[in-house]
């Protein structure tokens, strides 16, 4: 039996795969077939409020990073401190796959720092909107232009790669932008970004300035999105449809005030989408590790509903949830757990049950009930779990007292939770641990 | 100079809303400034994995989502057990505001009885997919909608709302989809609805979709998504601007597997498009109350990077954000904390500080430095910041020895966190208590 469901598991979600959630055919510029990953736990992720990253930690989050395939890490700016700079050193040393990149102000006194690092790139940012030309720099759209076309060509000239970034790209003037992004092409930068940095911005909006800003520049476009209207996974896909190539990711997302788009959810949207080039390019089986290593390092817990790696993420307890899971997972699927490394879980000890995943739990007790006598002692179990939660032992309890009642004495029974199939446990509420 | 900030704070957050980020003009469907919520913590929230909800908090969540200012409450199906039943009939006794809503499965049994608990609308639901087909049920599409037309006059005859939903709807057939809507739109339900059951709808699928289905029906369109792929409160605004009129949200989410689009994250979303219709429906104020009330009843943290009540969602850290947000919020802000009943914060004692909030901070000692001055005692902070975490103290410290140093003896030193203004505090990294 457990052979026969997981053949049916991988054909279905091999089918979901090819079906209707892939890329968009009209898209004819997307990029979500051959996205790439800029990540920035040590740059956005070190500006959030409870980082304080030792050189060890940072080399080590560095290593796992580039060992799970991200295209490029980010580091904070050489200029930040003297051990970010330090810091910044000793990681480009260790002669890692991704590329390092640091990320700076548009000024050439931390561009001249930054190009004796070490780095494959240095990503330049300056404020363009309204807002932030009024109360943080203070210079004008030519100021600007004039600072960023000295540094690029500067950066440029010392042989590594060079972005330019809008910051608070979706409060800025539409045409102050495709006329610096324009002027910074022409220029010769590697990639322009755009960057939400107050996280106001939202899908459709996204999927119209990088599709106009892709028929103006010829170079890539990278994307950065904060999450505080929690829009930063659906603007990250909907920029990637739209043409955008690279997208700046953090571990669960960590960075200013609630961050940016997390590394592991964008992971889940991208599988839905593709899952053989995430497939192929990332060790998915390495998410849940690296997510740990940095939760403990900036003393947070993983959330409770974080996708894929939330406790919950693969547990299934409705009725008819239950049910046809148990028949086919990718019925209440779009993800694998399997892929990630983890397995989904039946939720059957509470009031909300249904007959078949009792049936389940009897089989695996090896107990003989006719469908008549299972759906009689769900009715218990259901009677048992309105007046307070459930453990595996009570189900078991009333199942097996039942079965003593209307048959020969037991003789064999299995203990605790038992896996179903090689993916799938039978679960109840009160053993799990809270791991949030 | 605190009347000074919070004056051009609360212009520029005017500015703000009244600026690009409300409704796309050219969706003239779009319900973004009117729609209304189903609040399905009693619901979906009770397939959460954790949750046991007795009847008195049951009723305490009720009351508290009335008071917040919810359209609707939706509650577990009444065939589910006992006690569902017996809790449904209470609540509708309670005489709230919010219209009172039940789920059930596309069947006469559950509908008879439904319609004899109180509620004031049944929410009928049905797998149209086919995988749900096939695993779930076992029907086609005639006999789904036979028996959606026989549960729906029946529904109606009771004079009570009724809406049908398909399961799954992003998996299933559009041709099959349209049809029953369309058949169901003829014999007047009050809305249909559209089910990302499954989680994998992305944003720009979801628009589509609702448009076709908008040009079909005359009735509302609900929509409910799961965010098993982190889109569920993007695809939720998309609907929207698409035309559907009513969202099924939850508190924190919580719901099967990782949940559905949360009440708050959609509250952060709405209010960055039309502040003045979400501040005079809601009782924004009462969100980190609500959160915290099912938090605990769930034993579950608030995660980290909740939207609005993470921890940090108003903190800010980075020297040149610190810079902005002191001289206006609107910088790095799309959100008011004071909207919630909220602070915000600027982290300076760390290594990324900014000479612009220790200048600040000096201020508030009621010390007399210049900026040169400032920036001689910010690069000394700064190199602290590289040893170890700081706190409130070692910052202060540092100022007092350099101050000691170069002037007169000391006179006056507040001492702790002091609010810039009535909504802005400096604030360090060791000394804020851990919320999660």
């Amino acid at each position: 039996m457990s052979e026969q469901y997981q053949k049916v598991s991988e054909e279905q979600h091999k089918k979901v795969q090819v079906n209707p959630y892939g890329p968009n055919p009209s898209d004819y510029l997307s990029n979500v077939r051959s996205f790439q990953l800029i990540e920035s736990t040590l740059r956005e992720g070190e500006q959030f409020a409870n980082a304080f990253f030792t050189t060890e930690k940072k080399i080590e989050i560095a290593k796992a990073l580039d060992d799970f395939g991200v295209d490029y890490i980010e580091l904070t700016s050489p200029v930040a401190s003297e051990q970010s700079r330090a810091d910044c050193e000793a990681i480009c040393k260790l002669g890692l796959k991704a590329k390092i990149l640091t990320h700076i102000r548009c000024h050439m006194d931390d561009a001249k720092v930054a190009v004796e690092t070490g780095v494959d790139g240095v990503d330049v940012v300056i404020g363009t909107s309204q807002f932030l030309r009024q109360y943080s720099h203070g210079k004008d759209m030519s100021y600007i232009t004039k600072s960023a076309v000295e540094v690029i060509e500067f950066v440029k000239s010392k042989g590594i790669e060079i972005r330019f970034s809008s910051e608070d790209s979706f409060r800025s003037d539409i045409v102050d932008l495709l006329n610096i992004y324009k002027t910074v092409d022409k220029i010769g930068v590697n990639r322009v970004g755009i960057a939400d940095t107050v996280g106001c911005a939202n899908p459709r909006q996204v999927y119209e300035l990088v599709k106009t800003l892709k028929s103006v520049v010829s170079c890539d476009i990278e994307c950065h999105f904060h999450n505080d209207t929690g829009c930063a996974i659906a603007n990250a896909y909907t920029a990637l449809e739209a043409g955008a190539k690279l997208i700046d990711v953090s571990l669960l997302g960590i960075g200013e005030r609630n961050g940016i788009t997390p590394l592991g959810g964008l992971m889940a949207r991208m599988i839905a989408a593709d899952r053989e080039y995430v497939m192929s390019k990332y060790k998915l089986h390495k998410l849940r590790d690296l997510e740990n290593l940095v939760a403990e390092a900036v003393q947070v817990n993983i959330p409770f509903n974080n996708p894929i790696t939330g406790f919950c993420a693969f547990t299934h307890k409705a009725g008819i949830h239950a049910k046809a899971i148990l028949a086919n997972p990718s019925t209440y699927e779009i993800l694998n757990p399997s892929d990630f490394g983890l397995s989904r879980y039946i939720h059957f000890a509470n009031r909300l049950t249904g007959w078949n995943a009792i049936k389940s739990r009897v089989e695996q007790l090896n107990l003989n009930l006719s469908d008549d006598q299972v759906k009689e002692v769900t009715n218990k179990i259901k009677k048992l779990g309105d007046v307070r939660p459930l453990t595996i032992d009570d189900v078991d309890s009333i199942i097996k007292d039942f079965h003593a009642d209307i048959s020969t004495p037991l003789i064999t029974a299995s203990e605790g939770p038992i896996p179903v199939n090689d993916e799938t446990t039978l679960l109840d509420n009160v053993k799990r641990p809270k791991l949030n």
